[in-house]
């Protein structure tokens, strides 16, 4: 059964994570990762202000894992292993918030990629094992300024400014992550179309591979790499991310005001 | 003034954090870098056992910031801005834990550092007013697996490991970071020897830097890079790190028992 779960900001509490139920939001008392139930209290979908959905001690991203961005992006082989980076919880971004362009970039460009949200803590967890270890999935923004990604070398800068890994709308269990088509449009013009297919490591061989090296806490966010279609950003537009049986997050660009 | 703080294990409650006044511990709150005050409680220093002094929401480590480093692992130029990498806080070590050699590496090595610890929530901070956002300093082993940095090219997985990041014994507040030796010890003997003042980029210029890209949090580690020296762990070492005025961190190093 496919269930879906949100965060939403609460009048006078902190946001609280609920379950979507047609049009009401079910809320709970923790997040549904680390034990958090469902309690009597709802609200009306339409009336609730979405923020974050996910709120991980470690966001991990995976570069080069599908083979036409491998060559858009100048590359001729495949990985032998998954190419893994980290993004700053401080990059974080709210479904409907706004990207801020950084200053210091002339290339910031979108990356739909699809997120896998960690439901128990583990480490060093068999491929055969690895899905058992997923709460649900997500849509993940893996917003990166490419002319600093080239220049530095490392990823850490360039995919790490505020606003560069929005999030949601919703964490969505209980869907098969293989075959999942993937679509970013800037200003309803298409960019990026691709198919979880097409990854040249599974989202269960990431899962594993992740946790060979790092234990992973629930709620723990994986970004598994993106298809081709790669392209620029600018002020004023609107960039939608859309992955099947997920759905459509959206966020707004604009020039960070300094 | 001079003031060291630590965390310290309370039995049957959770670990917190205290000022050591000579051979007492003066129990806080919460994180004195949020607000946490002093309490009444007081322990015996020598009953206390140590647990990480941070708990950062993101650690920020700078690579290539000491000349002769540079030049040890084959670099030529200075770069002209801080390299940044993010470990995970999964990564994190107490004082007098042990690093676990994974069995994906043949080459785990000790690298000394600086260790600063945000005290103030800021972004885009000038480099004249980077010292006012530092809480105190620390001493950080950045370990890195140097054949799968070579290999992998980006730094995550290599430096990401659990146990790679041991910090501590204490942060210490109210002294100047920038002539400050490290000494980096296996089994006694002196592996690098080193001093602040050789930093490619001083602290503040760092902490202005990557405050560029990322909100720093209170409580936030950044790790400013490590002198020449570098050198291989094995089964059964003892590391030993020492910062002139913080303290000695001592760890442990054993293979992974899998």
């Amino acid at each position: 059964m496919t269930l879906r779960y949100g965060r939403f900001a609460v009048p006078d509490t902190k946001a609280r994570y609920g379950r979507i139920d047609g049009f009401t939001v079910r809320l709970f008392d923790g997040p549904p990762w680390r034990g958090g139930k469902e309690t009597d209290d709802t609200l009306p979908l339409a009336a609730c202000d979405r923020v974050c959905p996910v709120a991980p001690t470690k966001i991990v991203c995976v570069g080069r894992n599908y083979g036409a961005h491998i060559e858009e992006i100048g590359g001729s082989e495949f990985p032998k292993e998954p190419i893994l980076c980290l993004k700053p919880t401080s990059s974080l971004l709210e479904p409907g918030g706004t990207i801020r362009l950084p200053r210091e970039s002339e290339r910031v460009e979108h990356e739909i990629e699809l997120g896998v949200v960690i439901g128990h803590r583990c480490r060093r967890v068999p491929v055969a094992h690895a899905l058992d270890q997923v709460f649900g999935y997500t849509v993940v923004g893996d917003i990166t300024a490419r002319d600093l990604q080239k220049r530095d070398g490392q990823w850490a800068r360039s995919k790490g400014f505020d606003s560069f890994c929005p999030v949601g709308p919703e964490i969505v269990a209980g869907i098969n992550p293989n075959a999942l088509s993937l679509h970013a449009r800037v200003n309803g013009v298409e960019r990026q179309a691709g198919n979880t297919r097409d990854m040249v490591f599974s989202v269960a061989e990431i899962v594993s591979f992740v946790s060979q090296t790092m234990t992973l806490e629930p709620g723990d966010l994986i970004s598994t790499g993106t298809p081709d279609g790669v392209g620029i950003l600018a002020e004023g537009d609107m960039l939608e991310m859309e992955i099947e049986h997920i759905g459509v997050l959206r966020v707004a660009v604009r020039k960070e005001r300094v």
